[in-house]
C-alpha cells in the first residue's frame, strides 16, 4: 500500500525536466530563535510559485497519449488551478480549468495565463464536481484532484527527496496539512530516503481534519474553516490519509494570530514572500520549541502567492 | 588606481569565511517580461540582509591589531551601522555606532542586537560627524565611512566576483548607486572577471548626483533627496567616484512610480522581500528594455531590510 523508493526515484526523474531544483535557505537568526538548525525548502520558488507545480506535472505524465489528447480537467481557485494550467501547457495537453464565478479576478487572470480553459460555476463544492464532470462526460479529459492522487503525492514527494539529497541527517521535516498530500509525499521521501526523520505536520486550529482523523483513526470533517491559512481549509482523503495514519507521527495545531507571526517573521528574516499556508509549520515548529532543540529541522515552504495588496501584518494606514 | 584582480580575490578569500555565498535566482516571467535574461544576485539573503556585510568585514579585518582593539565607529541609520555591528562582533572588535536621535527604534534595536554601542546625536550630518569625531579621539576607534573607503568597496566587490564565477558570460550587471560604493565595487569586478561585461547604475530622479556628476565630471551634489529608496540619498565620494567615471558608462534615471512597481514585482514574482533600493536597478532596466533584448543581464538586488507593515503598494484598508 505505501509506495516504495523506486515510485518516488522515477517520479523525480520525471519532474525534473519541468520544475525546478529550489534552493534551501538557511537564518542564524531564526535558529537562534527556535533553538533548532532550521532548513527551508523554498517551494515558493517553484514555477508558478508552489510545490503543486511538481504534482501537477507527475500526473500528467503518467496519462496514456488517448488521455493526453482528450486534455485533464480539475476544479480549485488556488494553487492547483495554475499548476495543472501550466504543467499541461508545457507537456502539450489541455487544461479545463472549473473555478466558481466568485473567484478572484487576479486568480482568473493566472490561470489564462498558464493557458487553463476557464469554466465559471456557482460558488459550491457541489457546483464545481457537477461541472467538473460534465466537462469529463463532454471532452473525455481525465479528472485529476489536487491532493487525494497518488500521482500527485508522488510529485509532490520529489522535493523532500531533494532536501534530504542536499541534508540526509535532518532528524525532522515540518509541513503544512490541508488536503494531505503534501504531507504524504514528504513523509514518504521521509520513510525511503532518511535514516531516522520523522515528518510532522502543522495545522490551523480552526482547520483541524488531520489532527482529529489522526486521533480517531477515521477521516474526520472540518465544521469551519475560519482560517487565513486558505491552502489548508481542504478535507484529507482516502488516498493520502493511510500514508499520512502510517507515517505521520503527529500534528501540530496553531492558532491564527501564531500563523500570521510565523509569516510575518519569515518575511521579515529570511526576506521570503511565503503565503499564509506556508507559515503554518514555521508556527507549529515555533510553539513547540522546547521538545525540539538542537535538533536539524527541515520546513517545506509550500508557496509564495499572496496579494502583496493584502497583508495580514500591514496597519491600516 | 583602479585596484587589481588581485585585490578583489584578496578580499573574497578575506570575507569568505565570514559571509554567506548567496543565491542567484531567475524567473521565466521575468524574462518575458524584459525580452532579456536576467540573474538576480540575492544579497537580500546575505547576513544582516545587505551586500554592506561584505564591506564591512573586509574593512574591519584590514585594521591592525592596535586598530582591532580601539574598536570602529561609523554613524548610519541604515543598513551599514548593521553591517559594522556584526562584522565587529564577529570578529571580535567593537563597534561604536552614531545614530540620529530620531532613528526608528526598530533600526536601533537591530544595531543592539548586532552589538553595536550607540551613541544618539542630533538628526543633522554636522551633528553625526562631530560626534563620530569626538568617539575617535575619546577611544581610538577607526572611522569607517559606509561607501567612500576602498576596503568597503572591494568587500563589495566580491558580490559580483561570486556572480561572474557562477555565470562568466553576462553582458551586463545592472546596480543601484546612492553612496557609489556598491557600483564601484561591481564595476571593479565586471572589468576584471568578465570578458565583455558593462555595468550600468540605476538611480533615482529624485536624488541624481550620480547621473549628473557624471555628465560634469565632478561630484555634484543633491538639492533634493526625496525618494523612497532611502538606501540611495547619499552622495559619492572622491574613491569611489574616479572608479565609477572610469569604469560605469551609463546611469539610468528612475521615477518613484517605477520604482514601487518593480519593488512589487519583484516581490510577487521573484517572491522576494528587497528594499526599495534594490527595485531601483530593476526599474532602470525595465524603463530602457528595448535596448537590451536577448542580453543575459546580473542584477544585484541589494538588500532586503524593509518595515512590511508599511509598504508602498499597499492599499489603505
Amino acid at each position: 500500500m505505501i509506495p516504495t523508493q523506486q515510485d518516488i526515484l522515477a517520479a523525480s526523474d520525471r519532474v525534473r525536466p519541468y520544475v525546478h531544483r529550489t534552493p534551501v535557505l538557511t537564518s542564524t537568526l531564526l535558529n537562534e530563535l527556535s533553538g533548532s538548525q532550521l532548513y527551508f525548502k523554498c517551494e515558493n520558488f517553484q514555477k508558478m510559485g508552489a510545490f503543486k507545480m511538481r504534482g501537477a506535472v507527475n500526473a500528467i505524465q503518467q496519462l496514456s497519449e488517448v488521455q493526453k489528447q482528450a486534455g485533464v480537467v480539475t476544479h480549485s481557485s488556488g494553487n492547483f488551478a495554475q499548476a495543472v494550467s501550466l504543467a499541461a501547457r508545457i507537456l502539450g495537453v489541455k487544461a479545463y480549468i472549473v473555478m466558481p464565478n466568485n473567484a478572484p479576478s487576479v486568480k482568473k487572470a493566472a490561470v489564462k495565463d498558464y493557458g487553463g480553459i476557464i469554466t465559471e460555476c456557482a460558488p459550491t463544492l457541489e457546483a464545481r464536481e457537477a461541472t467538473s464532470q460534465q466537462i469529463v462526460q463532454e471532452t473525455g479529459a481525465t479528472f485529476l484532484h489536487p491532493s487525494n492522487d497518488l500521482n500527485v503525492i508522488l510529485g509532490n514527494a520529489t522535493a523532500t527527496a531533494e532536501l534530504l539529497k542536499d541534508y540526509s541527517d535532518l532528524d525532522y521535516v515540518f509541513a503544512p496539512i490541508g488536503g494531505g498530500g503534501l504531507i504524504a509525499g514528504t513523509a514518504l521521501s521521509a520513510h525511503h530516503f532518511a535514516e531516522r526523520c520523522q515528518v510532522i505536520g502543522g495545522e490551523p486550529l480552526e482547520a483541524d481534519d488531520a489532527f482529529r482523523s489522526l486521533q480517531s483513526g477515521i477521516i474526520e470533517t472540518n465544521n469551519t474553516t475560519a482560517t487565513i491559512a486558505d491552502g489548508l481549509r481542504t478535507q484529507l482523503g482516502d488516498i493520502n490519509f493511510p500514508i499520512i495514519k502510517a507515517l505521520v507521527p503527529e500534528i501540530i495545531r496553531v492558532e491564527e494570530d501564531e500563523i500570521v507571526e510565523a509569516m510575518r517573521l519569515i518575511w521579515e528574516r529570511l526576506k521570503i514572500v511565503i503565503e499564509p499556508s506556508s507559515a503554518v509549520p514555521v508556527a507549529a515548529l515555533l510553539r513547540e520549541k522546547h521538545r525540539f532543540q538542537n535538533k536539524k529541522i527541515g520546513i517545506i515552504v509550500s508557496g509564495g502567492n499572496i496579494d502583496v495588496e493584502n497583508l495580514p501584518f500591514v496597519k491600516t494606514k
